[in-house]
């Protein structure tokens, strides 16, 4: 290995240290710390986003770049020390494009938008927030204007969650998915009743269920925590400190799918390869990529009837009230299709139908096309041709989600590329487990993780997305089909389940 | 302020932001952290030590000190800026002083030593554990060599946790302390029965027990946490975030104190005025004076007998089984006074003779008048000496502390000062509080949390400790006088009562 190379993997190194440990510092915020700490949490937060924003983009560390580059030409392409150089090249020139008063602002903008919109949502009223949405949505266009220029003015937004993808890739699977979704929610027809999820479902029980699954899943003792906290996400500091959060409601069940959700998340953080630990690699390909395996764990897994022919004995043991309640009517409950307002409460079928709102809505701010003043319109008019409902107030329409506080464009479309891409891979290697499903009934789901980990998971970020999905199932795009396939299938067994 | 001023007060602010974060980081592997996580933590916390320390040490840092201090001149003494030169200029010349990989040296010493030190535990043998203390005992020896020489060569060990302070003066206090206190141990006559501390108290009683006393110490909803832990300490992360631990033990009441202690310790983080937060001064002026707060909590007012006047109640209805102890038997119980092997376990007169114990050990292992391979037996003829019990063997003997396995010598020695500066201060500022005995039997703690904040808690780390002891009830040393005649009076009032 070069020094130039070695000098550049220890300032990476580094640097990488100081991101995991703002992760901890957020997890401690959302999990642990007293509300009275934010301020001095946010200051502290901020010197060492700034000191690794510093390190990184500063002219050493492009000297670094360019003498291990010269001294890595010839490399293996998939080697760790390439994907290391690739990564690292894509960020440091794009990081360089933004001056660090702009990147403030933003964050600045960002911070008031969200005081903005939490006002918003109290008052519920969208004309609270605008002026402020207005503001943030100036500095992102500015940004753009940074960026290198792809065919669509929303390119460079995408390309911050789903690097080198474009616009019109996700418009072409979205264009596929768009018809084929509204036709579907109406052949679902009448919903399933899913009444017996509400009810007295206490805590500490919920937690005996969910850890007992989460070890199923793999996680071992001393890896891994499941704390409550109220916006659930998942974490990891190296591969023996996964963080996992759900939020339970003494009153539902609903935390089972958010939990097996943040166990897919915790997974995939699990199984990259110990050598690419303490660098850039040491995460995912994609935000798509991250969320088809949390969309994995939580739906082609959590609720597969298979899954649930092994584990609701269990369920019904620690929650005497669902005594009655039968495989069957389980099944359809938990996979019950009903077009709603709102999207994190959405079922697989509609779940999309969500997201294109959303990025078409996206795509139209971006290209100045639709004024943020019009959004509420806009939203009401393409929830109804969608989804087919009518919007009855700003909270339950387009104040209610948090990614618009900071313009963050890009980030919706990678939620439904996650669903269709989790059902890509693992139609793509379903021939590897010929015994998934008893497996699923048996809660043995070593061998599913660890295909997972030998075709995606260990490879950690070092690929593209599509050239992740090659390595993990030889395909070389997102093809909605097998998503469309699943769902298709599922409305139908629903039916005559 | 002077443009200088401005510059390193912002730097500073910085590297604080990095030692706060440090401490989220220790406090989270302390309480929270999965087992595994610990190599990836050791990994961050060292890259952050490493940012924090280049940055203080640096040409930069040094040129802003002179430029500030050139500008300050004419600042009164106790303004927070002329406090802050002078605490930054002093760490600053120390800091420079110890090569990078002399420090290194010492961390990797001290850890390898922490390791042969559980070992040697777990075989109950002082062999097993001197090799690795023998080095790192030369590379502290080296450390001092590079230190302001004092008039002994423990000062400079000593100055670590009571900057400015000599070895004659801890010595003059210690040689008073020594006959005295072995003299009350013999006056203290047949330990009271404290055995209805042992029993079966539910941890969850207990917590809500504990939390009801921090309340009443005077901490506010949404600035404090209570959690479990191995070995208790507290810590905080700006006046907003104040954490303590403890350690519950389902078959004692024990964690009872501990957790006052850390109360105490948090109570003055707390009193820190906000303007001395994020910078170097939020802190406390030595270990000693913080340690005299965490022992003024823990035992003039938890161990007395106003405040288990008011509270006792409310102990015995939380656990049916003290129904039958009265206050006289539980203040005699929780008072008990019985020479032991273990320092941990020490009642109040017995404590500090453990203390001056390993503090005269400690100063002839620094001059080299005692060499490593004796110490258990220098050990047990001490431990007889002083407390005239036998050590049986050398886990219950000098194995039983950490401290040594980094060669931390300097730290013992502030646990018996911190008690006497306890006493000493409470009898100095006892006048403001005419109501204290009734105060403490009500639960009101507010007004003497207030005369201590104001006294000595606001003024952070801005004073040595003798000018914080000053500006606190006007002595300028510390006098073991009260101390001693506060333990007169305790064991006097244990045979009488």
């Amino acid at each position: 290995m070069s020094d130039a190379m070695t000098d550049l993997k220890q300032r990476l190194a580094e640097i990488s240290d100081l991101q995991r440990t703002l992760g901890v510092l957020r997890w401690d915020q959302q999990v642990m710390m007293p509300a009275q700490g934010a301020a001095s949490r946010a200051e502290a937060a901020g010197t060492l986003a700034g000191i690794a924003h510093e390190r990184f983009v500063d002219d050493e560390t492009g000297q670094l770049l360019e003498r291990a580059e010269a001294a890595a030409e010839g490399l293996d392409y998939d080697s760790d020390d390439a994907s290391l150089l690739r990564l690292a090249r894509r960020r440091w020139d794009k990081e360089r494009r933004v001056p660090a008063e702009l990147r403030a602002e933003w964050t600045r903008e960002g911070g008031k938008t969200h005081v903005a919109w939490l006002e918003a949502r109290e008052r519920n009223d969208f004309a609270v927030f605008l002026p402020a949405f207005r503001r943030v949505h100036e500095v992102a266009l500015r940004w753009a204007e940074l960026m290198e220029p792809g065919d669509s003015p929303y390119d460079p937004f995408l390309d911050e969650y789903e690097p080198e993808m474009k616009t019109r890739e996700v418009k072409a699977v979205f264009d596929v998915l768009r018809p084929e979704l509204a036709a579907l929610v109406r052949e679902a027809g009448e919903p399933a009743d899913d009444s017996f999820l509400e009810g007295d479902f206490p805590v500490e029980t919920q937690t005996e269920l969910l850890e007992g699954i989460l070890r199923d899943f793999g996680f071992e003792d001393g890896t891994w925590r499941l704390d409550p906290t109220v916006h659930p996400f998942a974490t990891w500091f190296g591969g023996g400190d996964i963080r996992m959060t759900t939020r339970y409601r003494a009153d539902n069940l609903r935390a089972l799918w958010s939990t097996m959700h943040e166990g897919g998340h915790g997974l995939s953080f699990r199984g990259i390869a110990p050598e690419l630990r303490r660098s850039p690699l040491d995460g995912l390909p994609s935000f798509a990529v991250a969320e088809s395996q949390s969309r994995t764990w939580e739906n082609l897994v959590g609720r597969s009837l298979a899954f649930w022919r092994g584990r609701l004995p269990e369920v019904k043991r620690l929650f005497p009230a669902l005594e009655h309640v039968d495989l069957d009517t389980w099944y359809r409950g938990i996979n019950r299709v009903e077009p709603g307002l709102i999207r994190v409460e959405a079922d697989e079928v509609t779940y999309s139908l969500h997201i294109i709102l959303r990025f078409e809505l996206e795509q139209e701010l971006v290209a100045g096309t639709l004024d943020p003043a019009d959004l509420p319109e806009a939203w009401g008019a393409k929830m109804h041709e969608l989804l087919g409902v009518d919007v009855p107030d700003d909270v339950r329409g387009v104040l209610q989600d948090v990614h618009w506080t900071r313009a963050g464009y890009g980030y919706f479309p990678t939620y439904a590329l996650g669903s269709v891409l989790g059902v890509q891979i693992w139609r793509g290697i379903e021939d590897d487990l010929p015994d998934l499903e008893s497996q699923l009934e048996a809660g043995e789901l070593g061998p599913l993780y660890e295909t997972l980990r030998e075709r995606l998971y260990r490879h950690g970020a070092k690929f593209l997305p599509m050239e992740a999905l090659e390595r993990a199932i030889g395909a070389t795009e997102i093809d909605p089909q097998p998503y469309l396939d699943y769902l298709r299938g599922k409305v139908a067994g629903l039916q005559t389940a």
